[in-house]
This record gives structure tokens, C-alpha cells and sequence, in this order.
């Protein structure tokens, strides 16, 4: 008999998951809670929904609960989506969900999530992950249906992010900073694919360009790096530009923190360049 | 068969907890450790025992073994408290346990923690997060019986922390910070029907005026806020005063930092007047 | 029936870890995943090798993955050791096991992982702690055979630590920093018995002089301090020498930052005299 599974993210960081995980085990004691990340900067929905993709594609089918949540206590809705897979995903309808929704096969279902007998007694304006996200998804991966949790909500109504993508223009590609890792790493929109389309083969060691835009009306920063399958092939402290775990374009300094270096940071546009 | 719940917080930083997680499974292969935190600030026990009562009350019924403990190896006592709604807590002699035991029905009886048996073979005079609490709570969660633990102390020789108090004046409240929560929201000694008694009733917008004590000679903090029902009810960035998920008097910024931005910390005087 | 017990240490910080246990409950679903720390500074192996020799000997007997891998994508090889106690532990050969290997009995077996039924269907070249450390954990923990990894290695060429002795003359025993532990608390290499070979009986209140050698050509440091048992038998802010829980020698403030004030850091030489 395997325990039901359940994963959980917040921005809460150190001790409110605690309550919510207590919360979760009043209901399902046998459950296998996995903490995917309760260090998502503090209301940061895309590096939310960054994480969520990045981790749950690795877990077992289950119930994922996320919370970040800067609306909550307003009108927001708090949404369950059923995935192809087989999963349940529980959070505030505001984005976070869908793409790892659909890193697991895409919505099945969305329902909005209103059934109180699945709630905690006591509604809290601030904490809908102890009072709502919990409890629901506690008892979802006891076996309550994920029809009992409420009314079918429309796919095409649910809040999505903006999903930046790269332009493939004449020797050169044009994109932008989507995430910027612990340690320093940095994630482009964009794939290596996209890369070889606007500069040709890339091949280890090729010499690259990197500009990238100026923020707050600062001048650009230019790197010159070099196109490399892995951190330990180029020297110590070097930057390189590769495709990291998830297959992304990415940019980093070995054994080093790139964006602290160029003072990175997400949404900021890049091109790359032949070096 | 349900697993037996721990529950475990310190103030320990990121390694030093496995090891009591590794003894306390050593002894009970299949209990349920739950993290409640181990980000208490370094020797602060006001900190520990606000995060106990802000938590254990959303736990499972089970042994809570919680380490703040500046005094380990001088002559504080060891100590195991059985509350009234069936919990044992475990841990030093110094406050800590109590306001969560008040918040888990009361305590029904103290022990002091003496029989070796329970305990790590050697005992370290700076490790007995190690060495001494967790055995004796993986040993209690086994069933080995409350009374096992050592001799009857009397509850009213319990340390106990001071309990800040809030004053209902003619149209203020004087008050106190107890709390800072991570991300800058701030806790105030008393709750709403405090702030009613001294100003009358608060309708959502209500302005407030909040004047800060000055800590360490100097000058008072003026804050002009609101009364709300919910970090979304002001603009972003706008403060509010509220009632937090516990239903204590609360001061924050919306999606901000209101303790860094006006430099708040525990312990400093506030007063609360209509604005 | 007791769960499979697998710990798990890595210097990855809050999010990658949770990928890996992903990974290794998809293949253990009832494991018991206990873990060690993931904040690991960045690349330290010896940081990483000495938490793994604090931590893993109050573990139960089980597979404990650990990966600290400045060396990924390279030809570094992935390790699996048998202990004489029992256990199994994954990670790079870049000498972060042995320590702990030694701390549980030492190395009965050494074998490269090879073996890539046991590894994910696609290995990146950047992180292979999901890519293989952590299924092959899980595949072992799970009753796979420890022999099946792959191919026997000779323990003598196995990538080892340098480990720092201190020497004892006439009147001063002249060591080194081998940790700064959070909060400040900083190792010494050697135990009190190398201390009282060089310096005489160590009485509780005894006058020591340290002498910590100048970084970056810096001049030295001088601290006067004393002997003591524990941290509580100094006053409050005062500084002192002792056992630690572990036995070796160490430096710490009774609730202070003594590596902060003092500025010490890893490698760093000490003195140690009669006060």
C-alpha cells in the first residue's frame, strides 16, 4: 500500500508550512508530503510556476499543492486543476499552475474550489493555504472526488502568465531572461534550436557574444563567453553558454555567480550573437 | 496503523537537526518527523515558543520536541510536559514549551527529563538537542510511557517567559511589538477587541495613526495607515493594520516590508490612535 | 516492516533537491528520505565531507546519496561504497564520502556506476545528481544489488581530501581552521589530548592565548580566552575553548559570532598557548 503523495510549494518560507503541514496530516496521517520549494521569492508567481516545472514532472503522480499568492483575501479564485497525467493541482488562480498543468499532459479539468466541508471551520483572510489549499488537498489524496471540490470553471477563463519566447532574426537571436537560479545561473527563453537557427551549428568551444539590454535606462553589458556542453569544460571561473538540465539555453559561470557578476536579473532582454 | 507523530523545531540552521532526526529514527523507524522549523533565530526563545503556539495547534496529537536552549549544559532542567489534549512536548526548562502547552488545552503534568535509559549513551555538554531531547521523544512516541521520563516538578516552578500586554486607554491603545515575521509583517500584544475598547469600532478603511517608541534613545516612528480587512483591500505597497490568521493585532505593508522599512523589531513600544 | 532509509545531502539550496526526491520516490515509493543538509556552501566538498561525518553516524544503517560535484560533466567518476557497517553511500569520487565512510567503519567495497538501467533514460551533463545518483540510490535502497552498480574500484585510487593534522611542540600546538560552522563556531583540527600534550593539563577556567595566522598577508589575530566545558560557563558574549559535541577541539562565543568578529575562515593556521 503506497501513501498518497503530495507535494508542496510556498513562498512562505520557514515556519507557516509547518502549520499547513500539520493541517495535512490531521487528515491523510499516512500521506508522503514532499516539499518541492518554501523559498520562492516572496510573491514571485513566475519563479513559482518555474520551480513547479522544473520539479514535478520528477514526481510521482499525486496531489501538488503551490501557494503564491499576493491575492489572497480579494476575489480571486482558489482552483483545482485535474492534469492528463493524473494529477490534481491545487493554488490560487492566478498563473501559477498551468504550465506545470501542462509540463504533466495539460488540464484535463478546472474546477473552482468551494465545497467548505472541505475546508478548515475558520476562513482566515490572509492564510487560504492553512485555512483552504491544505485541507482540500488533503482530502483529495484521501479519495474525495476531485468533482466534489466545486464547479467546473472554463480552461480558456483561467489566469495565465505572459510566456515570453525568443525572435530568430539574421545572426542573431533576440530573448530575455526568464529565471535566474541560486548560485547565479541564468535561464533564456529559448532553446539551443532556436539558437542554431539565427547563427548556425553549434559546436563546443564556438565563441558567442552575449548583449544584454540595460535596465533602468543603464547602458548594456557585453560578455564574450563560448558555447559549451557543461560547466567543468571550460576553465575555472569562465562563463559559458549551454543548454541546461531541462534542455533551456542557459548562461553561467563555472564554479562562479554570473548575474551577481553582470548584475542580472529576470525580464531583462539579451541577444546572442557570433563571438 | 498510523505512523507516530514528532513534531521539531530548533534553532539549529541547516545540518544540525538530521542528526537528531537520524537518533530519533534510530529509535522509531516509523515516526512521522515533522519539520516545524529550525530558522528560529540563534538562542531566541520568545521566537521559538511565538512559532510553537503558531503552529502545534494545526498539528496531529503526538510528541513536539522543540531546542532553543542558550542554558545547555548548565543546571536548567530537562524537561517533558504532558498537555491536556494528549501531547507530550520535550525540552529544556527556559519558557519555551508553555505558551504552546497553554495553546494545547493547558499542562496536566511536568516531569523533569533524569532517566538515562532514554538517553544517548554519552551525554556532550553543549549537543543535547542530540544527546538527550530526541531519544527520550523517540522513546516517548514508542510508547514508553510518560511517567518513565524522570520525577513529578511543579508547574508553578516552570521558567516562564514575560507576556507582554496591551493598555486600552481613553482613544489609544498602548501596546507592544511581539513579533516580526519573516518578510516584515509585524505582531502586536493584544487583538482587535483590544483596539475597539480604546478607540471604538473599526470599519474597514478606518484610518489609524500608529507612533513607534524610539529604540535605543531615538525619535518616535509616525505611521499614518489603515484599518483593512486584507493585504488586498489597500494599494500595493500601502500598510494596514489587521487582524492576522491567528486574530492577533497585525501591522504589514501590502506585497512590502513594513518592519525593515521603519526599522521595527520585538520589544519596541506602540501606541495606536485614530488617524 | 521498516521503510528503506535513504539520507540525502547536497549543496544545492531549496529547489533542485526536490527533483531528486522526486526521482527516488517514483522508484521508492515508500522510502523514508531523511535529509542531511542541502545548503552545502556552493562546491565545498569538504564542508559537505564533514557534515556527512557529523550527521551520518546517528543515522540508521541505509543508502545515504550525497553530491557536492564541482566536477560534473567531466570524467570524475560516479562512486558507490559499501561501509562496514552496512550502509551504501553515492555520490562523486571527489573525496566527499570517504571521511564519512571511514566514521562508519571504514570502506568494504568501492564500485563505479555503470550500470545505466539504473540511472534515468537521459542523462544531462549537468546534473547527474537526477540523472544518477539519485535513481541509483533509490534502485539500491529498493534491494537492488550493491554488486549490480557496476565495477569493483580500488579503494587506493579512490580521490581523496587532504586532511590537516595538527603538530604539537614544546608549549604550543600548532593547528589549523577546518570549519566555520553556522553561527560561527569555528573547528580546530585535533582533540583535547593533542592540546594537553602540548600544553599541559586543561582545567575548566584554564588562560589560553590563540594566535590565528594573518589571511592575505594580513597581520595575525590575537584572542585571549579560556578553557571550558560548555558555553554556559563563560559570561554572555565571552569567548572560550572546548570539546565540541564531536569531541574535537573548538572556538566559539557564548552567544556570539566568533568567526564574524575575529574574521576566520577555512584553512586558516592557528596557535594555541597558555594564556
Amino acid at each position: 500500500m503506497v501513501r498518497p503523495v503530495i507535494t508542496f510549494l510556498t513562498d512562505f518560507g520557514p515556519s507557516a508550512p509547518a502549520v499547513c503541514r500539520g493541517v495535512m496530516f490531521g487528515i491523510a496521517p499516512d500521506a508522503n508530503i514532499i516539499d518541492v520549494s518554501h523559498q520562492v521569492p516572496r510573491y514571485s508567481i513566475s519563479d513559482g510556476a518555474r520551480t513547479l516545472v522544473f520539479a514535478l514532472p520528477y514526481m510521482p503522480v499525486g496531489v501538488h499543492v503551490a501557494v503564491v499568492d499576493p491575492g489572497v483575501g480579494t476575489d480571486r479564485l482558489p482552483l483545482a486543476l485535474r492534469t492528463r497525467r493524473g494529477d490534481v493541482m491545487i493554488g490560487p488562480d492566478n498563473g501559477l499552475l498551468i504550465p506545470a498543468a501542462e509540463a504533466l499532459g495539460g488540464i484535463a479539468e478546472a474546477r473552482s474550489i468551494e465545497n467548505r466541508d472541505l475546508m478548515l471551520p475558520v476562513i482566515s483572510s490572509s492564510f487560504h493555504g492553512r485555512d483552504i489549499f491544505s485541507p482540500v488537498a488533503a482530502h483529495v489524496a484521501m479519495g474525495v472526488l476531485f468533482e466534489s471540490v466545486g464547479p467546473v470553471v472554463d480552461v480558456d477563463r483561467l489566469v495565465r502568465l505572459p510566456q515570453p519566447k525568443p525572435t530568430v532574426r539574421e545572426g542573431v537571436l533576440e530573448t530575455v531572461i526568464v529565471g535566474v537560479m541560486s548560485f547565479g545561473n541564468v535561464t533564456f527563453a529559448g532553446v539551443p534550436a532556436d539558437l542554431e537557427k539565427a547563427i548556425g551549428k553549434l559546436e563546443p568551444g564556438r565563441p558567442l557574444l552575449l548583449e544584454f539590454g540595460g535596465s533602468n535606462g543603464g547602458p548594456n553589458t557585453r560578455e564574450r563567453t563560448t558555447w559549451a556542453e557543461t560547466f567543468g569544460r571550460v576553465p575555472l571561473g569562465a562563463s559559458l553558454v549551454m543548454a541546461d538540465s531541462q534542455g533551456t539555453l542557459s548562461f553561467a559561470d563555472n564554479q562562479g555567480n554570473a548575474a551577481g557578476r553582470l548584475g542580472l536579473s529576470v525580464d531583462q532582454p539579451v541577444r546572442i550573437l557570433p563571438g
